[in-house]
């Protein structure tokens, strides 16, 4: 299910932002259109413009101006998912083959240096600075999360702090000025799109951390991936780091780990997702996107009451209970 | 030499810059910081901001704005060089081992994006929406170049159209654009901003070409690579098409670029390299070279006359005589 399909308001804004993403990514290179258009199609729930067109309600919401903004996001977002599957190396998502299996490293890298330009293209249109401004340092940040993110592949002994610090900037933070960003090309007042920003950054929190979650916990159907894609690639999330809390689960975990990482990610890991599934990891895991999403309640409580709000509220329960 | 040691009068400015950019790519990752600071300090000519900063000598010459465009284009341009080693496979770079080769792939990868990243945010500061659409344009084609690169690899019937449409896009569109945004960034007349484009593609033509010409004719000391690289990793330059249309030498060239081809470049060269040598590819590219240098001195020419405009047409002849 897409998300736009839980608002009907939203829907027909939504298939304008559909038919403009397939448009702009167009080029005359052949090839960048096809790997563009792969990673188009293979879908997505499309949050991120979402967000953008109900941050906008709080101002002057003009499509034209806005539809800019939430493909940009979106298309940032594929970028960054492109290049993500380089390093996990990762043959599919959402059930797609991914670019760098269906074609190479090399192409993905640059289908996504293409897609990171266009985004910016088009962005630029809106001729306000201060979009510029906070979405360059966005990006500043993601990419600092994905090298982090190499870095702590297979360290079992990083703090929740760290994994915390590395979500935020891989995926809350996209969010949080998804929201920021729609509320400031509509010009909505400041104290407005800050509550946005808090907003979407927590609900990024607890959909970052839904995501470690199902890996462990969903079908390979659900997921379009084989369950504990995570651990296979040496990525610790938060459920695997609270089971590790756990003294009498800790030992037999890490020497799965341990095996894990030794034979590259190319080995069995149902072990390791059955040990993290019976300790407490999971539902600890759960109630910390819990009160993330409490967090992202009380910002929007902060929010004129009204239809978007209702929205943005139906989003962060969506978020929470989200199985794929 | 530097290019800055061409003329006195940028030195200082130039020594800011210096600073700035060993500034710009500060951050708390100790990794970012290691491979970023390696990019730095294997140097380069620093051509892209001695061009901002001439660009800027014809409107209101402020160092303060002047220096975030020209620190943000040389990020550009180191970004797209570790990139493009990703593609190359290239172990050596100006003599010092390539970020790909002293970390891995995926670092190299994350690393170009992170200095995208901060040079977007650099240029942010000036508020100026031209700049942005400007470089972001750039940009889509600079990356479009990079995936033509790649599907032209060993294509020995490429045109010379699309050999010279491909270094527009890789080479000559980020040094037209230096010339240009430092005007712009200045204020200065579109008619000089214009004749500053022209100036600066016609300047990065002439550059490509005679680094092409560089790479069959250098010694390994002068380029910091071993000569032929461009043959090894498929890379078809102008020497080489102007050398395959010698009925007398093609057929055996051909044969010597299979061969290279079928040992994925892992083979000695110098047959070819010798071969491409002996021919008059050499002096046509040169030829084309020069030609592309008059287009340079012309559109030189409409700009207002003065030290400036010396110091442009001395970079231009730098350009055209330079062997390393």
């Amino acid at each position: 299910m897409k998300l736009l399909d839980i608002f009907g308001t939203l829907k027909k804004d939504m298939n304008v932002i559909e038919r403009q993403l397939s448009h702009s990514i167009d080029s005359e290179h052949p090839l960048l259109n096809e790997t563009s258009l792969h990673l188009l199609k293979a879908g997505g729930k499309r949050l991120r413009p979402a967000f953008v067109l109900l941050g906008g309600k709080y101002g002057t919401y003009d499509l034209d101006r806005l539809s800019n903004v939430a493909v940009a996001l979106e298309l940032i977002h594929m970028a960054s998912l492109v290049h993500d599957d380089v390093i996990d190396d990762a043959d599919t998502r959402r059930g797609q083959p991914t670019v760098k299996s269906k074609w190479d490293n090399r192409i993905a890298m640059y289908t996504g240096d293409y897609i990171y330009a266009k985004a910016l293209m088009i962005v630029a249109r809106l001729e306000n600075p201060q979009i510029h401004q906070v979405l360059s340092k966005a990006m500043v940040q993601m990419s600092i999360g994905e090298m982090e993110q190499i870095r702590d592949f297979f360290n079992t002994g990083q703090s929740i702090r760290r994994y915390l610090l590395r979500i935020r900037r891989k995926t809350a933070l996209l969010i949080a000025i998804s929201c920021q960003l729609g509320g400031i090309a509509a010009n909505a007042p400041k104290e407005i799109t800050r509550e946005l920003y808090r907003y979407g950054y927590n609900v990024g929190m607890a959909f970052q951390i839904r995501d470690d979650v199902l890996d462990l916990c969903g079908t390979e159907k659900q997921l379009g991936k084989p369950p504990g894609s995570d651990l296979r690639q040496g990525n610790i999330t938060i459920p695997v780091l609270y089971a590790l809390q756990d003294e009498s689960r800790r030992e037999p975990l890490l020497a799965e780990i341990t095996r894990i990482h030794n034979a590259n990610g190319e080995t069995d890991v149902t072990t390791a997702v059955r040990m993290v599934r019976e300790s407490q990891g999971i539902q600890e895991a759960e109630l910390l996107a819990d009160r993330y999403i409490q967090k992202a309640m009380h910002a929007l409580s902060q929010l004129p009451a009204g239809r978007t709000q209702k929205h943005l509220q139906e989003i962060a329960k969506f978020v929470a209970n989200r199985s794929h």
